[in-house]
C-alpha cells in the first residue's frame, strides 16, 4: 500500500515533482525539463498505475486518494495529501480533478518486438498538437490499435497534455519514436501492408486494408498531410470520402475513421501489453 | 460591397454586436441574451457570409477584412476596421484570429421539408457540451449527413464556441431542435431507418445500416448515452467494437465513425443547401 503522507506546507521539498507543472513541464521530454510522466485525475492516474510506467509519487486530496485505495494497494510510492488551496499552491493553479501521479519513463519497446505482436498500428508523422496526439492514442486503443510509431515532427505522447486528453490511454498503447525510414524498414521486415491516408487516395482501398493480416497506417497532420517520402513509401493510398467543399477532419477523427474501416476482425483484449 | 468604416474609439455603440463576448455572448440563443450568431477568423466568417443566416456587419484588423473582400462583393453590411489592441478593448479578451462576423439567426427549417431531400440524418439527444457538439457538426458536414435533429439536453449548435470548434460548419448543415417524438415521428414518416448507437448494440449492424436508402443516426452523449425512450424508438441498435476495456469514444468521434461506416454512396455535393 502506499505510504500516505499528510503535508500541510507547500514548500515541503518531497512535493517537487508537482511543482510549478505549467511552466516546469513545459516540455519533460526535453534534456531541460524534468522528465517526468504526470498523470491528472482518478481515471488518468488508476491508467498510470497499470501501466509499466514506474509510478514516483502521488499528490492529491484526501478524497481523491481514497478513491483509488484499491489501486494503490500493491504499490510502495508515497501519497502526501493535502487540501486543495495547498495543492493550487504547488502547482501553480487550482486543478479541479484532485489528484496527481507521477511516474519515470519507460524504456522504449524494442521495435521489432512490438510489431512481432501486432496486427494493426499506427504511423504518425508531423502530428505536433499535443491534444491531436492524445486524442489519436485514445481512439487507437479504443479501436484495436497495437501500437504507434511515432515519426518525425511528432508532439511527445507524454506530455501532460497528451496524456490528459488521451484519458492516460497513452500510457497503455505502446509506442516508439522512430525516423521514417526506421519505420518503414521494420514495417516491411515484419510483413505490414502500408496504407497511407491522403486527400489524392482512393476511397474504395480502405475496405480492402481492412482484409489483410497485418495494416500499418500512415497519418500526418491536417493541412501538411503526410511527405512525399511517406506517400512514396506505401504499399496503397487511401482516402476518407468527404462531402462537398470539406476538404479535412481533424487529424484524430480521421484515424478513428480509419482504424475502425481497417479494423477487420477484432479480438477484444489481444493487443501486446506493454510498451 | 462591404462598406468599410475605420474605428478608433473602443466605445463607439456600432461595435455593440461585439462587445464583451466572453459575458453577453454566454447564452445567445436564451432570451436574456442577444440572439446573434458570431463567427471569428477568416474560415469560418467566409462560411458565415456563405450560409443563409443574414450577416449584420463585420469587426477586423484592416489585413483580415482585406483578405475577405472576394466574399464580401455582394455583402451590404458595415465592416469595422480597427487595431487589434482596440478590438481587444471591444470583444474583452486578445483575439487572436483577427476578424469577427455577426448574423441573425435563421429561421428554423420545416422538419418534413428537411427530411424529404435527406439520405443521412444525425439525431442527438443530451449532446450538452458545446465544444463536442460543434465537432460533431463538423463531422456531419464532412461526411455526407444531410441534416442534425437536436434532440433534447442538447447545447445550442450556434453557441460562440460551436459555431468556433465546428470550423463553420454549423452554419451550413440544416439542423431543427425538437423534441424526441416529434423526431421519431418525421422520421418514420419519411421512410427513414432509425439506427441507435449504444454499447449494447450489435457491431454487424452497422454494416446493414449503409445498405439502406434512408437512414438517422441517433446519438447520446458519453456517458449517459441515449435514453430508455430513444433507444426504444430505433429499429436497431449497433455499437461500435471497441478493444480491451475501453467503453467509450468522444462522442463526434463516435459520429465520424458511424456516419462514415453508414455511408453508403456518398453524392459529393448532393446535400440540401439550407438551414
Amino acid at each position: 500500500m502506499a505510504r500516505v503522507v499528510e503535508i500541510d506546507d507547500a514548500a515541503d521539498p518531497r512535493l517537487a515533482d508537482f511543482r510549478d507543472l505549467a511552466r516546469a513541464d513545459r516540455r519533460p521530454d526535453r534534456p531541460g525539463g524534468r522528465g517526468l510522466v504526470l498523470a491528472e485525475g482518478t481515471v488518468v492516474v488508476r491508467r498510470l498505475l497499470a501501466s509499466p510506467y514506474p509510478p514516483r509519487a502521488l499528490l492529491g486530496v484526501a478524497r481523491r486518494v481514497e478513491d483509488l485505495a484499491p489501486d494503490l494497494a500493491g504499490v510502495d510510492v508515497p501519497a502526501y495529501v493535502t487540501d486543495a488551496d495547498t495543492m493550487a499552491h504547488v502547482v501553480g493553479f487550482h486543478l479541479n480533478r484532485g489528484v496527481l501521479a507521477s511516474a519515470d519513463r519507460a524504456p522504449t519497446p524494442d521495435l521489432a518486438g512490438l510489431l512481432a505482436g501486432a496486427r494493426r498500428v499506427a504511423v504518425l508523422e508531423g502530428v505536433n498538437d499535443h491534444e491531436n496526439l492524445g486524442a489519436l492514442f485514445r481512439n487507437a486503443a479504443a479501436l484495436g490499435v497495437d501500437a504507434v510509431l511515432v515519426g518525425p515532427g511528432c508532439a511527445d505522447p507524454l506530455y501532460r497534455r497528451s496524456v490528459r486528453v488521451s484519458m492516460g490511454h497513452v500510457l497503455r498503447v505502446p509506442f516508439v519514436p522512430c525516423d521514417l525510414d526506421e519505420a518503414v524498414a521494420a514495417l516491411r521486415a515484419a510483413g505490414f501492408v502500408l496504407g497511407a491516408l491522403t486527400p489524392a487516395g482512393d476511397p474504395g482501398a480502405m475496405a480492402g486494408l481492412a482484409g489483410h493480416e497485418r495494416v500499418a497506417l500512415m497519418l500526418g497532420a491536417e493541412g501538411p498531410g503526410l511527405s512525399a517520402a511517406a506517400l512514396a513509401a506505401a504499399d496503397v493510398r487511401v482516402r476518407i470520402p468527404m462531402a462537398g467543399d470539406v476538404d479535412s477532419l481533424n487529424v484524430a477523427t480521421a484515424a478513428a475513421v480509419a482504424f475502425h474501416a481497417t479494423a477487420g476482425v477484432l479480438v477484444p483484449g489481444g493487443r501486446t501489453g506493454a510498451p
